[in-house]
Order: structure tokens, then C-alpha cells, then sequence
């Protein structure tokens, strides 16, 4: 089969987050096939191992699991895969799959790591997982994580802040609206507010982060005919390496101003910290010198930033232009996956 | 029992719209302990009849049902009721329930009519299923409608549009926006705009209508770092007897503007039409007369339309401040009740 052809195989498996169980059982099943490996299954999560003697051990990672969609609509297209997941992350992990199951004989270890539920909320991570059951599993000089990068090594990672806003109003008829007051009203004010919201960009070690603010989710209502006394949202926000939880936290309080009110609520729901560059570590400036191509910053949250509390050097590196992600049209092209096999084969040789 | 006591009574049976079972037992019953009433319940509504020769009939209606809410938390609390639907509107169901059930001979027919599903889609009314299974017992010379009005004659009443808006985005991941297009931010704009209305008063044979619009839910999300491609909202508009549903409509889409694109959808989900004022009718000014205040508009919109529609002329008349129906702080004071039983009584006598 070709690498499409492989990438297809996996995007044609549903694998929303929380349901990685039968990608897990035929990645374990593959990567069996290679007696050279040593394959452990932790959860639905997978790591194979080279075990021989060398002193560097390199490790390569990539989360199964997509955002929700209909995994039923994926073709190959010519030279393009189309389907949910196509790009972040299964051409990736189809690549991994044909690298950790050749016979090739390689100066370094490699570990392969395929984790559940990096889509969803942290303290679900199947990463975090594996860390918690087995951190020897994870130890290694340099890691590459295999997201979405359209070939280019993006370094480090911004936080994700997810705050949750409740606003009050009172409730009153529909037809008296002034013996109340409509909190979706309120909800209005805050989302223009958030609407407005300009990018901050910082520029760390000579790499850019940019900064941005989304509403995620919203919901109200009492009946027809009541003004509702209750708006929730969910907002995003994604920091820039320099800043802390605390610090963004704060911006966003200062940002949102008048539109949250003391009898509001308004408080942090997840946060997964941020991970400056790397790129002073050997391996990983190596790695950005295969490719060809100048590092960036990462604009999203990655497990680069686990990698770094772990101690292991991370960077993001991977096949898939990263602005298609989570899109309608996600897709991943031949070229994209034979140019990511490689420089990863070069960097692990 | 006082009235209060008996309103109690009523307020203590949970009766949230599609629940009025429980209640209308127990009126039922109650209504069946005057030998002189002809008593039929149809589905979950229950009409008393006195069956005389009288040339005249009147009627007085009411519905059973509550916004949802807690009907746990009444009490009486001096010369006051608190509770859920205490105001709106069981203090005149304990009045009516008491003036129906009294040995009084009147020189008029009477109909009591107690009702389901009053707060809930038009669709469901209680009293349109008796218009539909068994018009001839809605037959009257004119009607009252208790419907909290404060003790004052509130004429006519405004119609209610329910409008469904869906507002298309695109996906994208949250690291990434400008990738999409946030529905919730364009939902934003909207309900900006919707809190910005002026209501319009139309003045209608010396009464004044004000209008209302409010949004009264509002949905969307995806997942917590997705941009989301939806965001449902459900507006409120209440509209004035000079003003039909199509044109309210078009009003509607012309204030809103280009908050809603071709690719939106905006269509009616629910409309309950207007009713003009009958203050002519010399049985509902009689009403006014007795009630000693001047009548004004109905801000509301209220089942009077209903009774427009076969042919009765019907106003809102009834005990508690309407500015505290659906609200938190929902009651009855001792003295609207004894004043609406004392202007009731009368005017059926």
C-alpha cells in the first residue's frame, strides 16, 4: 500500500477523543510485526521501544485520537487524502508506523510513542497517562512530536487557557423586560468584547508567538416567554510562552473589564502550560537543518509543553499544513507525508 | 382556609407546563362539590358550567400551569404569598375556585374554564384543544381572563413572534482562527443589537402597546479548542395589535441587518396573534367601571387573542402585579385577592 493509502486505513477509523480503543488495538497489532520492538499497551495507548545498547535514545510521538466528525467521508483524492484527522494527525502516524516497523538497523534507540485523548481536556491526556503508570517510558535525550507542520520544525508551545464565564440577570417576563434583566444580553456585551479581541505577538529567542481569544461554547435559556437569569460561555485563550496561568488570567479579567460584574463568575477550567523553544539542544537544531526550513513558533497548545516538564527536549515537527486542522476541509498531501518520512528518517539515522 | 391558605394550596401542587395532571384533579374535584355545575374535564383542562336559562353567559378563564421553578419553596409570609405561579397565576384560580363553588344564584350563566399548557408553543394550548374538541362549552357574551393585570382591565393584548436564528462559521482549531469564522462572536453582534432595541409604542383607540424584544436562548460549541461553525439563538418579539406576523417579521430582519448573511437561516417558530382592545363592549366596560381604574394595553400576550378568534370578546383582568409573574421574587398580597373577588363577584352578579 501506499503512504496514502496507509494514512486512509487509519483516518477511516472513528477515533474521536475517548474512542481510540480499536485504532490502538490495530497500531499495537502493527507495530508487533516488528521483533525488533519492544510494545507495551498502557489504556489505549501504545509505546514501542528499540532495546539495545546505544546511548542516545530518540523519541517520536503522536496522539490517535481527532476532534468529533463524520470519519466516514475520507477519500484519496489524486495526490490528497481528504478526511477528519487526515492532518492532525494520521498521515503523520501512518509515516510512523511504516519508520518503527522497517527492518532498517539504526545508530541510536528510538521510542514510539501513539496517545489518547490530546483533543479534549488535559486531565484526560493519555500522555499524561503513560507519564503517570510509566515515566520510564518517555525518558529519551530529544523528542519530536509529530503534529501537524507542514514540514517545518515549530518550536516550543503556548499555553491554553480555558476559562468558564457565568453571568447573572433576573428573570422577568418576556413581554416586561424591564423588571428584569436578560443575561443573554449581557452575554452579547462580553462576546462583542471578545469578538474585538486583537492579537498580542511575542517574540522569544527570535521566534514569534501570536496570541489569540475564542469563545468555545455558549448556552441560556429558561423558557419562551422568561428573560433568562443565566448565560455560560467557555472562552480560549492561548498565551504566549512569557506568560503565566496567573499573568493570563489576569489579562483576560483586566480585557473583559465591565462585561464581568463581582456577582459573575469567572474562573479557570483547564490550563496546559506553555514551552519555550528548544532549539539550543543539538538534536533538535539538527532536526530544523534537515528539514530545509527556517523553525517558528508554535501557535497552538502541544505535548511539547509535557515533554519539557518531563525534561525531555521537544519540538513540533510534522506532516500537514497545520491551517487545516480541525477544518471542514482537512487534508494531508503525498508529497507532505513523503517529504515528513524523510527527514525523520534522516534524523533518526 | 383564607385565600391565601387556598392559594397555597394551588401553588404547593407542581404544575410546570406538560405537569397540570395533579392539579386538575384536585379542581376538578373541588368544582364537583356544587350540585349546580355541569362539570367535564378534556385531557388535563376542566370546564364548569352552571346550565340555567339566563339569556346571558359569561366567562372566566384560566390557565394551571407554571414557568418552570421550584414549587417547593412557597410560603405565606404575613399578608403575602410567595411562590412559584403564586401571582401568575394561582391566586385567581383560588378565587375563582371559591366564587365557582359558593351556593350564590346570579341572574347570569357562568362558564369556569381552568386550562393546560398556557406558558408553553401556542401549539399545545389546553384551551385550544377544548376550542377544538368541544367549541360550544367557550361559548360566551364575553369573557375574563385572569391573567395577573394588577386589578386593572389590561385590554387587548400584543401578539408574540418566536423567531429560531442559526449563524453559519467555519471550523477551525483556536490556535488558528483566522483560519475560520466563530459563529459565537457573529452571535455576539446580534444579540449586541437585539440589547440595543427601543421599543415602539403604538397608541390604539387610547391604549398604548409597548413592544418588546429579548433573546431567550442561545446555543453552540464544538469542542474546547474549536472554533465553532454554529450558534443558534432564539429571540422574543412582542408585538403590537396594529402589526401582523409578516410584518413584524419584516421588521424584524430589517433591525437585525447584516448581523444575519444569505447563508443564515431566520425563520418564524411560533406566533400567537394580537388582539385589539373590546373596550366598547358594554359587559367588559361594565368591568372596567367596577374595577374603578382606568383600562390601559396588554403587554403581554395572552390566550384574549384565543377568545377574539371565536368570536368572544375577552379581556385580561385579574389579581397580582404582572411585573412579578416569571419572576424570582413571584407573589400574591391578601389585599389583591380580596379586591379581584370582590370585583368579580359583582360583575357576574
Amino acid at each position: 500500500m501506499s503512504r496514502l493509502e496507509h494514512t486512509l486505513e487509519l483516518v477511516a477509523i472513528n477515533s474521536v477523543s475517548r474512542n481510540e480503543a480499536a485504532i490502538a488495538a490495530l497500531i499495537e497489532g502493527r507495530l508487533r510485526t516488528n521483533p525488533a520492538l519492544d510494545v507495551e499497551r498502557i489504556g489505549d495507548n501504545v509505546v514501542a521501544r528499540t532495546t539495545g545498547l546505544h546511548a542516545t535514545r530518540l523519541l517520536v510521538a503522536g496522539h490517535t485520537d481527532t476532534v468529533p466528525g463524520d470519519p466516514t467521508r475520507s477519500r484519496v483524492d489524486g495526490e490528497v487524502l481528504r478526511g477528519l484527522g487526515a492532518c492532525d494527525m494520521k498521515g503523520s502516524l501512518a509515516v510512523m508506523l511504516e519508520l518503527a516497523t522497517e527492518p532498517t538497523v539504526r545508530p541510536v534507540e528510538v521510542t514510539w510513542v501513539f496517545y489518547a485523548r490530546e483533543e479534549i481536556s488535559r486531565g484526560e491526556s493519555g500522555l499524561l497517562e503513560i507519564a503517570q503508570l510509566r515515566p520510564d517510558l518517555l525518558e529519551a535525550q530529544a523528542a519530536v512530536l509529530a503534529e501537524p507542520t507542514g514540514g517545518v520544525v515549530e518550536a516550543g508551545c503556548q499555553g491554553t487557557l480555558r476559562v468558564s464565564v457565568e453571568l447573572a440577570g433576573a428573570r422577568a417576563h418576556t413581554a416586561r423586560p424591564f423588571a428584569g434583566r436578560n443575561a443573554l444580553h449581557r452575554l452579547g456585551h462580553l462576546l462583542h468584547r471578545v469578538a474585538a479581541y486583537e492579537p498580542r505577538t511575542a517574540s522569544i529567542d527570535g521566534v514569534d508567538f501570536v496570541e489569540q481569544l475564542q469563545a468555545v461554547s455558549v448556552g441560556g435559556g429558561v423558557a419562551p416567554n422568561v428573560v433568562p437569569d443565566l448565560a455560560t460561555c467557555t472562552l480560549n485563550h492561548r498565551v504566549a510562552p512569557d506568560r503565566t496561568k496567573d499573568e493570563a488570567f489576569a489579562w483576560l479579567r483586566g480585557y473583559l473589564g465591565d462585561c464581568v460584574e463581582p456577582d459573575d463568575i469567572l474562573e479557570v477550567a483547564d490550563w496546559a502550560p506553555s514551552a519555550l523553544p528548544s532549539l539550543t539542544n543539538e538534536r533538535l537544531k539538527s532536526l530544523a537543518d534537515l528539514s530545509g526550513q527556517r523553525a517558528r513558533g508554535k501557535m497552538g497548545w502541544t505535548d511539547v509543553a509535557t515533554f519539557a516538564e518531563l525534561g525531555v527536549p521537544a519540538t513540533n515537527f510534522g506532516a500537514g499544513d497545520p491551517l487545516v486542522a480541525h477544518h471542514d476541509d482537512e487534508h494531508v498531501t503525498r508529497g507532505e507525508l513523503d517529504e515528513f518520512a524523510r527527514v525523520l528518517g534522516r534524523w533518526l539515522a
